[in-house]
Formats: structure tokens, sequence, C-alpha cells
């Protein structure tokens, strides 16, 4: 019962982003003014695109503050889980994940936000758990500045053990609704935290009974070391950005090993790196759609961007010159360290201008571009599925919907007929959809859970 | 642009709770098991109900935490912003109106949530306003007990003030969109609220922009002092719960006098008693099925809540002896101060015995219940109307949804006839059913107001 398989085939998460990944998708001329985080239909209408192909799920990601410049690109996004709620009413089957962080909510709301979805979803929801980096976002919570990374993470850890309790308070069978009795529920099968916890004290049991899944699919995309631990500790899913092969094998080795360390199934976390698909009928035509993107960047945004990043002054990054040769380490950065990591690695790996860099990140922000053919992008994933490098992708179109048209449409039909990929949904629930087993109650007894 | 019109005919909302607001309504052999509040097909048949009826509204109240016997009556809720999107997308018109605690939650995270169900909905979320009495619920989010009550209401005011920047934060014409620029929005019209106060630092605008009402409506539902003043200065709606005609009346001049001295316009308030409707063919039929419910009550939850409510132990209260003599003044209670005063003036006036409370509060916890036929329901509304003590109502069946189907389906008819209540949805959001004015945005100017 408790055992996880892969199910045979890679899993695939839609990455859904207003008007595309790339940050001038809303300036092409097929770019619709609805393509926003902030347009429900639209919003709709692409989850529906990604249940057509039979995705395992989609996702959102998000941050709560109004981020980068607002003259960039759309901005300002639905809070996440009203959009999968309003999504859940116009899906059947897909997957429903949305981020929220463990540094600016409370145990108690959260747990029940995501057990609602879990409800009225039928049992499809799932967490990206994440902790936040950033100071503006301190400072609309009170805080003069963020609190520290590790500080994030252990918090984060505290929060997710908070949860669990607070998601197993209800045992399965605890509502009995005995109308000759007069008894609604056996309060026996209720269980109060009592959590008293260096972050948390959180004493009653939730106000919502045992959802479908029994809990959310737990999903995590921070890849410091810290980030690795709390994956292998609790995460089902992880998102990660990678811009080769060898990066990605090296950290999915990582990974699955710690989760083992941590008395884990290898197999109960599903790696999935993000990649940003161009595709085209013939490579050239894919290449020319990633020129047109990539010359509607407007430098100035992503100069202003990258220093922020870097903690220079946009001065300090003159457009045509490598980066500056004195950098922080990754141990001194308090905000998001995988990221920003990559960033400088992939700068001095390739040798690249800021202009250059610039462009490489306009279209991912730190997560691998490909353009090619259907067959080319079936390829370059089978490739790393089978090298141990993923078990399944993170799908980032560049523009939406259109891109995720072209996957759908083209693609998913060669993976499919490589048998990579699923042609119906075989199950219900999302954790079904992953291969994941259904947790059992804490509180319940072995003969319950059928052990 | 900015004046209220009272619409000419009464306000209706519809109170929404599991299988009604009678505490055994679980019992009655017509209630099935699926008429909880964690039901989403339930919950979202009883809105489709009152859309047809033409109600301006739908309601559900709500804390952060179990409380109560699970034994007593259906427990364990929804967070009912998701409940509120879920029945978004199955509804055409009917308002959306939730309760969230201004002590248990963070402006930010908040005022982003009901901006984005106002997105969602077209412009018919509400916010009912509610400072959550109670110390287990403290205890769910790191208190050893619950803040003062004055302290709750202090932070509630703080709470409203910085929501309201936020929502005014993006003006409504900051998105320009121009591609040929490469300007999405235009950052002069984003105002950052830099808010600093007693209990709350926001600095950053929302990442929602402005949505379709401005802001949600605003709801209140506390009859304290306190309550009262909050509900002049920022409330649009007043949800409130009286037994007699004239601490009806008395209630309604007070807050409309206070809503003056507030500098507000006295329409610009709309007061919405509560009332429990039993309706029969007959009279006779009315009180039968009053008196069939009543007797599904379990006498020992009610004294136990009652006692919770009087700070007593349950032996303190024998089932036939009437209120003990010396009981603490409003004063003293740091809980829900307007409740706990009802209770007690209720048991005084008529010279209730325990059992015989317990009766009277099954129905409606305090609120108002009426047995009658449908012109006998409709009379007692329009009395109370007439005579100055209420806008409309907030309409709480005993049973549900049979309760709600037969308000809908014999009492509207005779309201209607009267020229009471509309035949139809005049306006598309919340704030039109009302006959309320969308607020403008304090940053626009007037020549953008069209003043
Ligand atoms: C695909 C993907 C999506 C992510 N989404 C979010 C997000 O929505 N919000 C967020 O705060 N961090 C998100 N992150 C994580 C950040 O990129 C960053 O790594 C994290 O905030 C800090 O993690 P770290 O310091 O452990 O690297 C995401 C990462 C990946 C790979
Ligand atoms: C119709 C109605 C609905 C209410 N709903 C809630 C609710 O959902 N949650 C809540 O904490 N208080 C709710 N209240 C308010 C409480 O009854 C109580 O009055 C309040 O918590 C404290 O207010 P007071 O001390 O100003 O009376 C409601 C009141 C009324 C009249």
């Amino acid at each position: 019962m408790t055992t996880n398989h892969r199910p045979g085939h890679l899993n695939l998460n839609a990455f859904l982003m207003s008007s595309g990944h790339h940050e001038a998708s809303w300036r092409l001329p097929q770019s619709g003014p609805d393509a926003t985080g902030h347009d429900i239909a639209h919003l709709r209408r692409l989850a529906q695109i990604a249940e057509r192909g039979r995705f395992d799920s989609i996702f959102f990601a998000d941050g709560p503050g109004l981020q980068g410049d607002v003259g960039r690109r759309p901005s300002g996004t639905l809070d996440p889980l009203i959009v999968l709620t309003a999504i859940a009413a116009a899906t059947e089957r897909i997957g429903l994940v949305a981020t929220a962080s463990t540094t600016y909510n409370s145990p108690y709301n959260l747990a029940r936000r995501f057990a609602s979805i879990d409800h009225v979803s039928a049992g499809r929801a799932g967490w990206n758990v994440v902790t936040t980096a950033g100071p503006d976002i301190a400072r609309n919570f009170g805080l003069d500045a963020q609190p520290a990374h590790a500080e994030r993470y252990a918090r984060a850890a505290e929060f997710l053990e908070v949860a669990f309790k607070l998601w197993d308070s209800w045992e399965d069978d605890a509502v009995v609704a005995d109308k000759a009795a007069g008894i609604w529920a056996d309060s026996a099968k209720i269980h109060p935290p009592e959590h008293v916890g260096r972050y948390f004290s959180v004493a009653g049991a939730l106000n919502v009974p045992r959802s479908p899944q029994g809990r959310p699919l737990i999903v995590q995309a921070g890849s410091s070391q810290d980030g690795k631990d709390l994956a292998a500790r609790y995460a089902e899913a992880v998102f990660t950005a990678h811009q080769t092969l060898g990066d990605a094998q090296e950290f999915y080795r990582d990974l699955k090993a710690r989760t083992v360390a941590a008395g884990r199934d290898a197999d109960g976390v599903r790696i999935l790196p993000g990649i940003v698909p161009v595709i085209g009928s013939t490579e050239a035509e894919a290449r020319a759609q990633e020129r047109e993107l990539d010359e509607l960047i407007l430098p100035q945004y992503a100069q202003r961007q990258l220093a922020r990043t870097l903690r220079l002054a946009p001065e300090d990054l003159p457009l045509d010159r490598e980066l500056p040769a004195d950098l922080p380490d990754e141990d001194e950065i308090e905000g998001a360290k995988s990221r920003y990591t990559l960033v400088v690695r992939l700068a001095r790996r390739e040798r690249l201008t800021v202009r250059e860099l610039i462009g490489r990140l306009g279209g991912g922000r730190g997560h691998r571009t490909f353009a090619g053919t259907p067959e080319q992008v079936a390829d370059t994933l089978q490739e790393w599925y089978d090298a141990g490098a993923a078990d399944g992708f993170n799908i980032m179109p560049a523009a939406l919907p259109s891109g995720l048209e072209q996957f759908t449409e083209h693609v998913l039909p060669v993976l499919r007929e490589r048998g990579l990929f699923r042609t119906e949904y075989e199950g219900t629930t999302l954790r079904e959809h992953y291969g994941l087993a259904r947790p059992a109650n804490r509180y319940a007894t072995a003969e319950q859970v059928g052990a």
C-alpha cells in the first residue's frame, strides 16, 4: 500500500505563466492582451490544453509581492490557490499544483486551504513548498529584511511537520453521521496536534475532514543544500533548473541518495528539470522563432534585474563585457542561492557577455532553452530520461498558449509512439498520475490501513 | 458617481451552512450525508438555488478552528474563499460573501485573495470582516490567549486601512500593454502603500491589478460598541441578530447615526438582521416542523456550549432552572460581546429555563426564529422593513436545501407581488445588487473619475 512505483513513463508538468516563459512573449504579434496572470479565462484555457495532452499536472509559481519592472512583462498574478480552484471546476483529471510560501503563511490556514482544494478537486491538489527569497517581499509582512536562508529552511521543515499533523488530525472514518444516536463525528478519531515547536504552536485539529489524497502532493523547487535536504525528507516531486546533462545527472544522483538516506524510497520523489522548448517544423524555423523572441527583449529591463540578482548597480554591468571578476560566493547570498549559482556558472562557463547572458536568461530565467523540431525535442527529453537525469520534465513554453499547443500536438505524439508517455489517464488523483500511494493516516490502526 | 441609492426594494442574503442553521437539521429524515460544509457539490447546489431566487448574495460564516462538539452537528468546513471560488464558476450573477478574520491573517495575503476572487467572479466578491472570538482559535496561531476585544478591533481598523491602500495600489488604467514601446504597465500608476502603523508594516503594491469592483463589498457582523464603530467607518452591509422589533430598530437607528457621524451617507450601509424562517403551508404545519427539529436536539451538547458561552461549568446549568442570577457583564467578556448579551437578555426577558433557552438557540444561535406560512413570513419581513428596523434580511434556513427552496418558491413570490423584491438582477456586480457605487481610486485624478 505504501510503496511507490515509477509509473513506467515520464511525468510531465505544464508550468503556466501569463504570456509564456520568455520575458518578451507578450510582445509577439499573436499574443493577446488577455495573456496575463490575472485573466482567469486565459489561465483556464491553458489548463484545458494541458489536460487534453494528459499532462500529469499544471503548476503556478508565486511570490507574495510585486517584483521586477512592471513595464517589462505582464505582472500581477491572482492568488494561485484561487486560480487552482477556478481551474478545478473547468477540468476533470489533471493535477493542480500551486506555490505557497512557508515564510509568509501560517500552517493552520495554509494546511486548511490545500485540504480544501484537495476536496474541491476530488484529489488533485499539490503544493510547491517554497521559502521565498527577497527583501522586498519581507517588507510586505512587517519585516525589515528577509529571514536568513538557513532560518527560512528550518521554519519550512517545522511548517511541514505541523501541516502533516493537521492533515492527519481527522482519521478517514471519523465521520459516522449516526442520526439515531445523534452523533455526527466520533471525537475519539479526531487528534488535535498540540504542537509546540521552535517556530509554531498549533493546538487544535484542522477544521476540514481528511482529504481525498490524505494530503496534497508535496513539491519542492529550491536546489541549495538546504533545499535538497528539505526535498529529501518531504518532497514527492522536485522542480529544478539545469543547463547541462552533467549538472542534471549530478543533481539527480545527489537528491535520490539524500532521499534514501532520509529513510525513504528513491522512487518516492520524482525529479523534473525544467525545459523551455521552442518548436518549429524545421530546426531553422525553431531557431528563427527563438531569434524573434530574443530580439524583442529590451536589455535595460534585464540588465536591472541581473544587477539585482548579482547585487550590483546596473552601471557595473556594461552590456558588451563579461561579468565582473569578483562576485560574492553562494554562501553570502541570503536570497535564492541555487538560482544565483546557476547564473554565474553559466556566464563563466560559456564566457558570455552581459548581453548574451541576458539573451540566455530571457527565455527561461536560468532554465534550459531548446529550439528544434518535435523529434529533436522528444530526443533530448528521452536522452535526459534514459541517462538518469530526470523522471520527467517541467515544460515551460516560451509563448502561451501557442507553445503549449505545439508541444501537445506535435511532441506528445512522438513521446507516445516511443512508449514514453501515457495516452489516457489511468487514475483520478494527482498522486495516481505520479504513481505515488495515498499516505496512511498516522493514527489509523494497521487493520484499517489494510496492512 | 459616488452616491449610494437605496435600491427601492429589500436586500436578501442567503446565509448557507451545511445541513441548515438548526443544530439538529442533519438528523431530519430528508437530510442527506452530503449536507456538510465540506461537500462542494452540496454547497454549489445551495448557491444555485439562491441565484435562481435572485438573492443579492450568499454568505459563509467562518472561524479558523474546529469548535464545539463534533458529535453535535456537521463540522469541518472548507476554507470559505476556496468555496466562493468554486461557486463563482457555477453561477453567473449572485454576490459571493465570505468571512475572514483580521486577527489571524496578514493584510497583504488576504487583500490579494479577495481581489483575486473579485477578478475570477467578475465583480461579485464580498468580505465579512470579523475579529474572531475564542481562546481555542488563538491557540492554533501560537497565542496562549485571544488578544483583548478592544485590541482585536483596533487591529481590524488598521487591517482595513492597509487593505484599502493595497486595493488602490494599481490605478484602473495602469496596464498599457504597449507592445511597440515594450512597456506593459505604467509604473507611475502603481502606488506602493509604504504603510507603517501600530500593527502592520506593508511596503509594496499589491501583485494583482485593481479588481472589477475596485474592492470587495465590506460586510461586518459584530454588534458590540467597537463592532458598530468599525461598521460605521467601513462597512457597506451589516449582519446582525435581534430577537425583537424594538431591539432591531434601536440598533438600526444607532448604526445609521454612527455612519453619518463618521462622515458617510446613511444609505452607504445596508443593515440586514438575521431570520430563521420555518415555512409551512399552514401555521400549524410550520409549528409542527419547528417542533420536529427542536425534539431532535440533544440537550447535553447545547448545555456544554451554553456553559462555554457563559463561562460556567455544565453542572451550573440544570436544565429545568433559569440561568444563575450572577453572570458577568458584557464588559468582562473578551470573546463575542454582543452574542453574549443577546443570550442573557433573551433568557432574562422571557424567564426561560435552560432547556427552553437551548430550544430557542438551537434554531439560529441567537437569531430570530419565525415559523409561519409564506404570507406570514413576508408580513414579518415587511413589518421590520417598513418600521425602520432593516434594509433587508439575512435568510438563515433551518434546514438545507429544503428551507432555501421553500423560501425561494413560496416567500419570494409574495415579496415580489408586493414590490418588495427584484424579479431579475439589474446589475452584474455585488455592489450593483446592493445599490452601491464602485469606489473611485484614491490616486485617480478628478478627470479620470468623471467628476
Ligand atoms: C521550476 C521552479 C519553480 C520555482 N518556483 C518558485 C516560486 O514560485 N516561488 C519561489 O519563491 N521560489 C520558486 N522556486 C525556487 C527559487 O528558484 C529559489 O531556488 C528558491 O526561492 C530558493 O531556493 P534555494 O535558495 O534553495 O535555491 C522555483 C524553482 C524552480 C526550479
Ligand atoms: C450573521 C452573523 C454572522 C457572523 N459570522 C461570524 C463568523 O463567521 N465568524 C466570526 O468570528 N464572527 C461572526 N459573527 C460575529 C460574532 O457573532 C461576534 O459578534 C463577533 O465575533 C464579535 O463581535 P462583537 O464582540 O463585536 O459582538 C457573526 C455575526 C452575525 C450576526
